[in-house]
């Protein structure tokens, strides 16, 4: 179901991970959990008995997991049907159900931990971001990317999550995009090379479908690498009264992306720069686990 | 190398997971970043370039992780070597170097970043969990320990870092501990059976080396709990005030465990009344990562 | 099916291994067997050709491994169709046809060997350990339980067929739950340390979800792990009459198991001791196949 | 170390599964039994601790099985050290120390029900073989060869203990040899087929590099067999006197196996018949485990 | 749909791979090519938007993969629907649409490589196996097969491509034939041992359901592998002068293969010798892809 | 060992895939031919008579694949050593021994076919490769790269031997680049869109570290996606004259790569055109293996 009321947020583009990306976290989750040999609930609920349940948000905030949890009950019933009240990517404000569950009871006492395991921690990412997101527009029309600092393992749900907050990916991985960085430079610098070799160099092995970015740490460096053909020049821990003046100097068709401790208080303020990109570590790997319930009766 | 001011945690029993363990969450976690195809280590850092490297604290924390970082870089080359200056449990002070590496600079650079974010979470998980615990035993002694809470995928990592952290470990799984939840008694309540016959149930049918613990959310309900022979008895979400006497009231063998929104700011007073264990979601669902910084340059 | 002529082995906990288990058990075998890529049948049996079979047990037994049957002919075939007159755990008489299969006659012979090897040694399984339960009751109320002596890679299903012949289980694997053996005991000597420092050790490190139980080869050591606080006592190798007075003169609350080379012969008079449980390595390593048999023809 | 007593059993041809079917098995069995999550040794023997064990048979039997024994030990720590002073194929007498492990206690204790299971049962099946072998030696120059009734998952060590045992394999699996059972030539009979027109199907469509067995039950079968130009013919559950004369009636070329039901009471008559093979499913699907201790002590 | 032009290919025997093996095969693609993370399409087109597709045949051959390319489409929606007008195995002219695709046009758009990718290399197989067929049909009565000479991980596709264009099988692996090549007799006689030694340790040794093949050079070997008992004898870069005597001098029962640098200009005159059996490594090693389209529209 | 001899194809960049990759693949391989199953060699070499081989080119071309060959000996054997004379990306005369291997003759038999059935593909691609790089630089500077139209299960490998003869790679795979093709547009079209709006779409959901390629197939389209801002115009099946006049007219900045159905006769006049980018399916869905032998001897 669609939200009328934040239709910003019903994007086409939100890209949830593929379905076998999907059965193989929740069948690992499940697994390690050990969610089939429920000895608890295997001696005390028989197999025959009904049950429903809601999940309530505690506290508001962006749905993000709805499917991950259908698909955990789904793993272990599939005479478990949930409905969804809202879809992921939706704002939620404190007390409402977002989806119900029906179906046996045994099966969804089995689920229910990582279900919520995982809906909780992607719906904290997806929060966290929309605070960044909103806070920076604030500040001025920039896109808020995230980076490769994710919880080893859910890489691909927490980029949708960060997609659901309303902000953009940067580069999945190593081999999808060349970002030239401050220990690339240092060793070049150690053998003789410059900036421009260095972009001359990653220019030349790299697929031509990706551009060239290359992170500075002055003015000087971003000057260098502008003339130096970089496509992108990531301006790392500047503050934004560096980074205004190196924007407004550079011609148009080079990007700039601010990095480095940004934080909610400062982020508008690195917006107002004129940067295109802002990168925020912090969407995912400190988010913390949004208050979701899962309040069960039985039917 | 053992931590000779921490004595207290320098425990034979903190379990590091096992070595097949380490090494699949390592090898996944690399081929998650594509590590082995770093397009831009690839075209700026010859093979043959030497580095080196410092992991450093940037803020105080609790060390967990090391063996992770160890093995990221040992994949990418057999040629990096770790050293550690301290052992995973050893509460760190900002800028301390924990750890140093060195050898091919592009292989270091390509697993910088697994590296990093396995450190920084579970050094974040193991540094919240000793507040908890030093604050607990502030108010008694008392025995914390973690919950099913954990991130999909890590708990095997998790519950180690708790165990760095101080703290104790709750059941693994949903097979090796037997716990009947509110959700489990509401069942038998509609089927018209009791909280005797619920722990009987569990009695009979789990294997006899389990113990049998009860979540109860009333005084009165504990009381029915021990008297129907359970053997340890959760208390949910009650106030000390409301735990301390239940707990006096009961003859010694049964174990209390209170559970449920507890913080850094009530543990102290939970720890006060007499309870034998406190579970805390916190230490696993929401540890922001701690701040540990890789310093690399050109050897 | 239910089996009305035995109603006590129809109970609600046996505890199927889940579908996921049974599934990849299943695809491993047929792989194993190469059975997709039966020569002989594949050149002598068109596709379109029609079978029925039946299952007919050749020797009394308790039936058990039916759904890996169904699994096998439906990975080969989803048109396969197998209706079952029994279900497992059903005591059967020879002669009897416990399950027809219909369906494409080409898959039903490639799948045959795969179905029947489960089914066969599951059934083993199960027979046998009815022989023990009915014996042991003979003696007394006592708990016939299995041991980890199972066959690689077959233990969660080893374990079913042990409930399905009316047995328990005892702990699945080496984290479930704390047995201290002699040769922990042993290793503590050595380091100068008592039956009751090994007791308190295993306390403080496990989970406080496990019992803690103790193996003890003598009357003393008996009473030395009772003093300790042990919860259970494994009494390994002794005879009924050593037994008795051991569980006669322990307060209550402490659970007693006999163990060690206990057959048909012998159980009735161990179970007369007065012990809680009796654990039973043969009913495992040592079950011969139970003679099924396949009876097909073109439908 | 060879047994110089019994050089027959010394064959250069044993052809042990190769070095990674062997990990794959040990490392599988060690995560069923979660042997790197042992409670009870993690909390019982310090890391540091020394021991030693012996690898003891109380009843004779063959020896089959060590390398896994050896693997599971390793795997768990790699200064475990276990010295063979028997190798597989070798018959034991009972009281023999057939290897030696030294290295730390904890890992060994942790690693010896997985090297125990293992090696009971493959001994179990080499020793109940060479009976096999040895009986059917008195009847006649013959091959005794094992059967698909195999343990799920076991195949290929199984197959092993046979060839320890004396005894030579048959097909491995459905891909590997051509066998036209009962049931094939009942599905073609239903369609007017002969069982000339199925030898010459299997003949067309197999690899020529198969050789064509067919299953008969009478006689008259045998002869049209051998007419249709079967390479070998299986006689199905005949007893000796129908075998004998089908035998010595048909040219040299024709091998002939007998088959079904033969136990270690028949099958010197068996033997004696003039058949090139005698398969025996018993070999795999009954053979009990070998009663094999591993003493451990501090060291 | 059968091909009622080209009756004998319609065989009941092509024996195409396993549902299981497809899946993962296709699965295994679909993620090297990232399908379900195509930036392109999901940018591009939206999930609603319909198509069609249209498989033609660019250049003649014969058609192979058509499951492939199913499994495909339905991997990344279950609502695209791919309708075969021929079946494999059939001869197509240029310009023909094999099959036609219809649903989501976004999901069809990402798996058009894959399934392109299996077909065209599949019926490239096919198409120049079924010339080698044809022309050596002109010679006379032989049987063309395959070579392991197959692409890793694609062997038991390529296989299927060999019998779609007609040919038969070989072995499929090491262990399914016994194929005694010149190294083999090389190493032998470098231990002393002759020809007939080798055979008869083969016979010895391997399965009684395996023929034994053994490879010569010369007239003379021919002779001594025939007089040592071999059942098949492979005449290796023999000239056809040199072949047929051979053949004609040896008695009934014994199977010559040719084999050696076969080609469609020489295998006429190979088969026209008499050989059973012609060996032909370029059907798998070095057929071209064949030029196969997939003209889409929205629909 | 270095080529002094054509060092321009040493190059630091080739980036073999990981060790892990490799491991993998080769491990597939051999248990795909059932290399440690080998029957004929474990009947006729005794595992402790040693060899020798020689990896001989039998005609010219790009040496690639000799790690693949290095893991294929070791996994059989650890004591096989294989020696490199010449390293992969080298040009070879026909008759030079690229490479030599010694050790246990049985493995290094067992071995063989897999070692190369890797090399032989992947020189077949890498020559093919060179000759496609030579003839274009001919005609103009241009990067010949290649295409997805790969061998499924071997992208890595192949794209990999197109770098050893001197070619470029295009995007791995559908995440890693954005290419608009023709059925794109189409799609964009009838939904009313412009291919400005449709490059548009593309730059606001790609990651901005991903450039913008477009498909066209006139002059006209191609300036509509120059206007568009697209920085890749991939020219579709264009002869030469048509494509010079577009790339001439065109501002610096845009990149233009021709393609479809370029060959050795056309590559040298498309090069002529100025593009700079010339793709190439033929380079890996086409390229005959090369021929390169092994030749054995008992040492």
């Amino acid at each position: 179901m669609t939200n009328p009321n934040h239709p910003d947020l019903n994007r086409p583009d939100l890209n949830h991970p593929d379905a076998q990306t999907v059965r193989t976290a929740v069948s690992n989750a499940l697994a390690e959990d050990r969610a089939a040999y429920d000895v608890t609930t295997r001696s005390t609920v028989p197999p025959e008995q009904q049950g429903k349940g809601a999940f309530v948000f505690r506290e508001a905030g962006v749905l993000c997991g709805i499917e991950l949890a259908r698909e955990a009950f789904a793993q272990l019933s599939p005479d478990l049907r949930l409905d969804a009240a809202y879809e992921d990517g939706s704002p939620i404000e404190p007390g409402t159900t977002v989806a119900t569950i029906a179906g046996p009871l045994a099966a969804m006492l089995s689920a229910e931990r990582v279900a919520l395991n995982f809906m909780q921690r992607l719906s904290g990412v997806a929060s966290i971001t929309r605070e960044y997101v909103e806070e920076a527009a604030r500040g001025g029309a920039t896109r808020v990317v995230d980076t490769r600092k994710t919880t080893p393992g859910l890489r691909a749900f927490e980029r949708y999550a960060v997609r659901c907050g309303g902000a953009h990916n940067h580069r999945d991985n190593l081999q999808d995009g060349v970002l030239i960085k401050d220990n690339h430079l240092a060793a070049a610098a150690d053998r003789g090379a410059t900036i421009a070799d260095v972009v001359s160099a990653a220019r030349e092995s790299a697929a031509h479908t990706l551009r060239i970015e290359i992170e500075v740490d002055t003015p000087g460096q971003a000057a260098e690498a502008v003339a130096a053909g970089a496509d992108i020049v990531l301006l790392d821990n500047m503050d934004p009264e560096t980074m205004r003046p190196i924007v407004e100097a550079t011609p148009t068709g080079v990007l700039f992306e601010a990095s480095g401790g940004i934080t909610l208080d400062t982020i508008r303020a690195v917006a107002a720069t004129g940067v295109q990109l802002i990168s925020v570590g912090a969407l995912t790997h400190s988010a913390p686990s949004l208050d979701i319930g899962l309040d069960i009766e039985p039917a």
